[in-house]
């Protein structure tokens, strides 16, 4: 049982990662957590409570709605259990909450809303900022067909991105309808065409990235892009060609009816009577939404302010939420349709623009830092720990050190760890019942601090002093007291 | 795109998740994040830095050290990625920090102490409380042999279980030692026959639950159970038996020599040292852990309240958690061996254990419930969107009724919300400009609450009371602080 695990044929197994998964530092947990916090006060505000469903599912509950559909195994990872049953790893919230929902529903209130936080799974193609785990936080109501469950979460996603510290003005949460969308592709021609549909979509999709012509050029013969590879569109004629494109800058086709649009003016009805102006959620007919089970109101949270790009150049940072109505998710657990609509926010890519805006929720706030006691003399490692469990006893972060090396190696990682303070205590310290206090933070400013000699004199007199074992901890307290002072002036 | 997705051929798919994988609910969510802020404030108060890996890593990186070994997958789930390396999910958080450490190695401070929350999964095989996802909170300390930190990680856990709320006498940490262990299954006869250790190991780890009696026949010839399979034993010779189950008893072979024996001493004069005595921290013969990595001292935490068992009476809860030595660990991925140590707590059956006690951490202390505004004209839902809008900016947590019934089922929606106060507004309220404020919790005690006429008179204009809509915020706010002052005597 003692024997080491036995290394490889090959030599050392390299200490590596799969490509798009990452260590978190506890800087971005630590913001992680505040984030989330907000979120769940703003959703719960709005009566969401919630609940948490696992990451493994059976692979036919999740179904396969991913927009990648050109491979096979269309992003899910997959694996079979010892009953030989198909499981997945989740690859959104949504699925999962339509099976939580179906299981559930005798006990649940009608309509439901309910909220979570979690990580999701993609198996992505390689690519920089593709990640195959990442964290969403979900918002859905279940059973309620009425169109003021859509714009109820449109406006919590406006007040969540302005609760989380992005100012009125630098977001945009965007409305569109599937059923218009379906109406106007009748209407440029594609009508029961359903391959079709889908590569004209994808190209609607890409209109913020590629432009008008980029666009027109998809619908039409096709477009080569700067690589030199070509892309085979639509091949829509022309006037097709205008109708979409007119739509897509927010002109529908002449004498249009489409229920979609009828929905489209309550929800903004309803947005306006809220406080909702244009300003926060408006409606927007470029909105696309990948995921495939939409029927209904989709919907965008967007970042209007601008990064720097990869070219040198600027852009706007772009989604970073997004939802719409399934109305047909429960449905395939239950003869029954039961409608609903949700929102989910993209937590990391979210970190990620709360980073770019300078954020204080994302700053580094951390936990304080541990004093270190250092080891002396190795024969009296246990008085050392006895005056580290009391400091610790009194609530104060610290450590003994554990290593093996001297006392400026000591030192050394006292300053890596950025501790506020060491205790020393050798033989001489220890005959007379003393501990030697080095203030860690002074003693670095000690250096160009002062040329005045008296001054100077006081000042290592505060930076390192010797006080009784027994008013070890008031000490510490007094220079962490005093560190803290500083730093606020 | 806005076609529902084909249900299977075979009709329905059923709502149910893969056994061993469960939801959680708000309680258990809100629980279980105070449990971990506990718990990382006490870890953070020993200087440990949070850090967290992700839940996928190379099946190579993770190695296969589960005490499963009857089965070829040894209870990893694993897939392949679209490059055709395998990938599994983690089983425990060790061997992803091992990893993390050797990738980060030359950027971390040494010794490197580190703590993490998260999801761990096993491929189980079926059974009662085995589940497939659970949460684990580790800490672990990498690049120090000195044994000041397995005694550090020893205290720090009985600090934990008390800051959790399980009182001083319901917990135990008991430390025993691999090499010891393995010195007294040389001196019973089992020097360098490897299999025949291992099975002896299990046995021995079997005594809480099999008792001397059941441990001794595992020893020797092979154990019968009550269901009459039988389990071969290791077949000690009689003198080696006893050995082993003095041992047990606390007693060492004479003249036992082991490096172990020394180490043990050394930790526990560290833990009197800090302050940890043998009713807090302990020496115990019996602890074997089941990970096949550890290589020294070895930890586990048990709760010794009792709990009724399954057949009437009633037994110790057991164990919450453990760890131990693990020096080879790092050193598969680099050439240069790295000790570390480390302690993992079971977050989900901890959360039991405080349940069991009672604990208020756990106890149901949810969100404040949303008042419920109704939709008594649906051609004026933008009206009382903006009646549900004006609560939510004052933070008073409020929902609109979404769904398409009545009145009488839109108050029983309330109730099994368990809406603190309904908002109505009738086409009469309307017109004056006001709104009906139907206090919930005052209704329902109103019935047999008083038989005095005029008391009820003036309860029942309690519970219901029309305010102009202007003044509607303040007079919600009134109903919840009477509520809360009610609650309270």
């Amino acid at each position: 049982m003692t024997r080491l695990p036995e290394k490889p044929a090959t030599g050392m197994i390299k200490p590596l990662l799969p490509r798009g998964l990452a260590d978190r530092s506890s800087q971005e947990i630590a913001a992680t957590r505040r984030m989330i916090d907000i979120i769940g006060r703003i959703y719960e505000l709005y009566g969401f409570c919630a609940v948490e469903t696992p990451m493994i599912e059976y692979t036919e509950t999740l179904g396969k709605f991913l927009p990648d559909t050109d491979r096979p195994n269309a992003g899910v990872f997959s694996f079979r259990d010892d009953d030989q049953q198909w499981l997945s790893l989740r690859y959104d919230l949504t699925a999962p909450l339509a099976r939580h929902y179906a299981a559930q529903a005798t006990s649940l209130p009608k309509p439901y809303r309910s909220w979570r936080a979690g990580y999701v799974f993609r198996n992505e193609k390689p690519g920089a900022g593709r990640f195959r785990q990442f964290m969403q936080c979900d918002a859905d109501t279940v059973g309620a067909s009425s169109v003021a469950a859509d714009a109820e979460i449109c406006m919590m996603a406006a007040d969540t991105l302005e609760a989380l510290g992005v100012p009125r003005g630098d977001y945009i949460v965007k409305i569109n309808h599937r059923k218009v969308l379906d109406d106007v592709l009748d209407a440029a021609g594609l009508a029961g065409d359903a391959p079709r549909r889908l590569i004209a979509l994808r190209a609607i999709d890409k209109f913020d990235r590629l432009g008008a012509k980029g666009v027109r050029e998809l619908l039409g013969a096709g477009r080569r892009d700067e690589s030199g590879d070509f892309t085979k569109g639509v091949e829509l004629d022309a006037a097709g060609c205008d109708i979409l494109m007119a739509f897509l800058q927010g002109h529908l086709p002449e004498g249009l009816v489409s229920t979609g649009l009828d929905e489209l003016a309550a929800i903004r009805d309803l947005l306006l009577a809220g406080g909702y102006g244009p300003d926060r959620v408006r409606i927007d007919m470029s909105v696309v939404r990948g995921l495939e089970y939409y029927t209904g109101p989709v919907f965008e949270a967007e970042l209007t302010f601008e990064v720097a790009s990869q070219g040198g150049q600027t852009t706007r940072f772009g989604a970073v939420g997004g939802g719409g109505r399934y109305d047909g998710l429960v449905g395939r657990f239950q003869s029954e349709s039961v409608p609903a609509t949700g929102f989910s926010i993209g937590v990391s890519r979210l970190y990620a623009a709360l980073k770019a805006l300078g954020s204080p929720l994302v700053e580094a706030k951390s936990a304080p830092k541990p004093v270190l006691v250092l080891v002396m003399d190795k024969d009296h490692l246990a008085h050392y720990q006895s005056l580290v469990a009391a400091l610790r006893r009194a609530q104060v972060p610290a450590e003994l050190y554990l290593g093996s090396s001297g006392m400026n190696a000591q030192l050394k990682y006292a300053d890596r760890r950025g501790a506020p303070c060491a205790i020393i205590q050798g033989s001489n310290e220890r005959a007379s019942g003393q501990v030697v206090i080095k203030d860690l933070v002074l003693g670095t400013t000690l250096g160009g601090a002062t040329k005045d000699r008296a001054d100077y004199l006081e000042l290592k007199q505060l930076a390192q002093f010797a006080v009784a074992e027994s008013e070890m901890v008031g000490a510490v307290r007094n220079v962490l007291a005093r560190q803290a002072a500083t730093a606020k002036t």
